[in-house]
């Protein structure tokens, strides 16, 4: 299967960001169904300039945006995703979708992100796997899918393609930028990058930059689909075979990385599958595995592998602090960074989140204030660990609606 | 490479006990120079019943003793290895040996378990790979190794085969059984099936149970190992390929739960190989990734995939509370279960373990309480994760040496 949804790429249009959208307000309290929309862009000879030194383009952005722009433009709110997330962050494809998009219990009227006073976006980010210019789409050099030829990209370069979209919709300064875990890095970056394009920015369950403990996670991660044969140095677009066993061990030990030990007791606990009996076989038999092995079976239909490799690669290179190379602290570095940077920020973080945890938060709230910025850190008590930033929905709304509602332009 | 070194195998001697050892000791304060022996028992018909069902037989187990056995033989000590431990826990094989045996800071003369007072035995574990019965080893019923024939072994089974060894030895009681992380789980399965042949247990780093987190984590590990093509269902020995990538994989995954993220910031940081540069490719690139891959490169020339495989299910089935099947408590079923064991107990945990975290051992603690039991919990500071039970000797050593004389034989 490749990576590449036709159906997505094919609706390469110029819009009114004020037209009409193909939205039905659901009946569920959700956006309705909402279709995907793409914006290509960096067309040569005006390409992308990469982290890396390299050129890419043209760069496609499918989105998808969810309420609707004033006239001001001053409602917009850009959602970054995280690592397996995509630009469906709300609503439903279809109607009859079984699933609505991954912070439907965030975006859609009267919630965090209430659509019926905000303009929300959602991108699925550069290198992605969903219709976003990733190592899946067709290389113009060569007529056939970049694999191992795409470049390694950073969260910076993601928001850099980000901002053309934006600049496309005519919003000059967004409302807020957020997102959780990659979505919430990105967010940072952001702010970092155009400090006067955004007045309120909101990371949760994120970090100033990626720790070693992480690197190490998502470097098995990598190993375990590089290991699989069906890889084939990045270049099995038209084979017969994915790399979907190395996926499929990536995913698993992303999962555990999201969940936290109490919730693993509360859900799974030794429970088996098969009652009382011990299958004395090497199959999945606790709870727990078939779960994550349930997990990595969708995964691997859903996700490309590559956007695996170039994603957390992304993350893993995520630094405000550039490594400390220059010596001093990392509250100086990140001060220094954020010093230009007129937005107010809402920091969200999770006690039992051991992937980014609370002290990561801590860290960068205080480097906001040192370098004088108006910062908000709240943390919210609950047994979900990483995956809170997805589910606390209840508890983060109002806390946002608040803070979005105080830092309106007046 | 087979898994069976037949320079241990080759050495199937009874011999006294009593004897002199190959053992020089050390003028660096070890136990010298020492010589592995072996011992074979249920020879057919008198095979070993395994929890799964099944018969075992002949059991080979290869094993090391340092100090002397007393002649009241009141003095032996029984130590079990962990996952990725053997035999071969104190002292040098060879005089230029580079590396003494895994507990070599713990076992020798003045150190934790004085081998100038104490006789300390430790043997490989029944499924292991460094002589001790197990896949690799040679099935009598075809005269090729195990593979996937090799059935399900416990740590109930594995102790059961040590019995006979500490039999043999002609040992009625042990002064102390002791073991870190999988070593501190088979010493409370020693104390709960063998309630009077011992006097001290030692659990260090361990757990009443396998948590749904840790199985999570050994799973991923299995999955990575029986995804590599070349583990072949299980049956690779006398093949050109064994499935070393997948326990590569699976390594990684188990040294990064053995660490703490304090100890990663600490030891690695963001630091790169390659000075300031960053690489835009999927090479190993941080300090703590080629960290990784160097110490999984290590890993799979000593150790056989499916003992990974065998070991990590006998871990994942220990619980002494039955998975609660009856209903009740916890407490309630550990209590029942060390009512006869008239063993004193010390159990050691550390604040920054997070595999086997500090409320495990309260939890164990607690229930041994209820159960009547003398119970001593230690909880040390330590910033080394799960792995300080195997660096943290001089501040394990004046506790273990003070608890083994206050419980020694009068």
């Amino acid at each position: 299967m490749a990576a590449v949804s036709l159906t997505l790429t094919a609706r390469e249009v110029i819009f009114s960001p004020m037209q009409d959208q193909e939205m039905a307000p659901g009946a569920d309290g959700s956006v309705g169904v909402i279709k995907p929309r793409s914006l290509t862009g960096f067309t040569p000879p005006h390409e992308l300039k990469l982290d890396c030194g390299r050129k890419l383009g043209p760069i496609t952005q499918v989105y998808e945006t969810y309420g609707r722009l004033n006239r001001r433009r001053s409602n917009a709110v850009l959602v970054f995703h995280a690592l397996s997330g995509d630009h469906h962050a709300a609503g439903r494809c279809r109607p009859d979708d079984p699933k609505p998009g991954w912070w439907d219990n965030m975006i859609g009227p009267g919630k965090a992100f209430d659509t019926g006073r905000l303009f929300v976006i959602c991108a699925n980010v550069l290198g992605g796997c969903r219709g976003t210019t990733g190592p899946g789409s067709i290389n113009p050099r060569t007529g056939r899918p970049y694999g191992s030829a795409f470049p390694i990209v950073t969260l910076r370069d993601m928001i850099r393609a980000q901002k053309t979209l934006t600049d496309h919709l005519g919003i000059r300064q967004l409302l807020a930028v957020t997102g959780g875990s990659m979505g919430g890095m990105m967010a940072l970056q952001w702010a970092v990058e155009y400090p006067s394009s955004v007045r309120c920015v909101i990371p949760i369950a994120a970090a100033a930059r990626q720790s070693p403990k992480n690197i190490a996670l998502q470097e098995v991660g990598r190993r375990a689909i590089m290991a699989d044969p069906d890889w084939n140095g990045g270049d099995y677009y038209g084979r017969t075979a994915r790399p979907v066993r190395g996926l499929g061990v990536a995913r698993m030990i992303g999962h555990i990385s999201y969940l936290s030990g109490r919730t693993m007791w509360d859900k799974f606990g030794r429970r088996l599958m098969n009652g009382d009996r011990l299958a004395f076989d090497f199959v999945p038999e606790f709870q727990v595995e078939t779960y994550l092995q349930h997990q990595a079976d969708i995964f691997v239909k859903r996700f490309d592998p590559n956007s695996y490799l170039y994603i957390t690669k992304a993350i893993d290179y995520f630094d405000l602090a550039n490594g400390l190379r220059n010596g001093g602290s990392l509250k100086a570095h990140l001060a220094a960074r954020f010093k230009k940077c007129p937005s107010k920020f809402l920091i969200l973080s999770y006690t039992s989140d051991w992937l980014y945890p609370v002290e990561r938060s801590v860290e960068l709230a205080e480097a906001l204030k040192s370098a004088g910025r108006e910062v908000r850190h709240e943390t919210i008590q609950t047994t979900y660990g990483h995956d809170a930033c997805f589910l606390e929905a209840n508890r983060m709304a109002p806390i946002i609606r608040e803070f979005l509602e105080a830092n309106q332009a007046a």
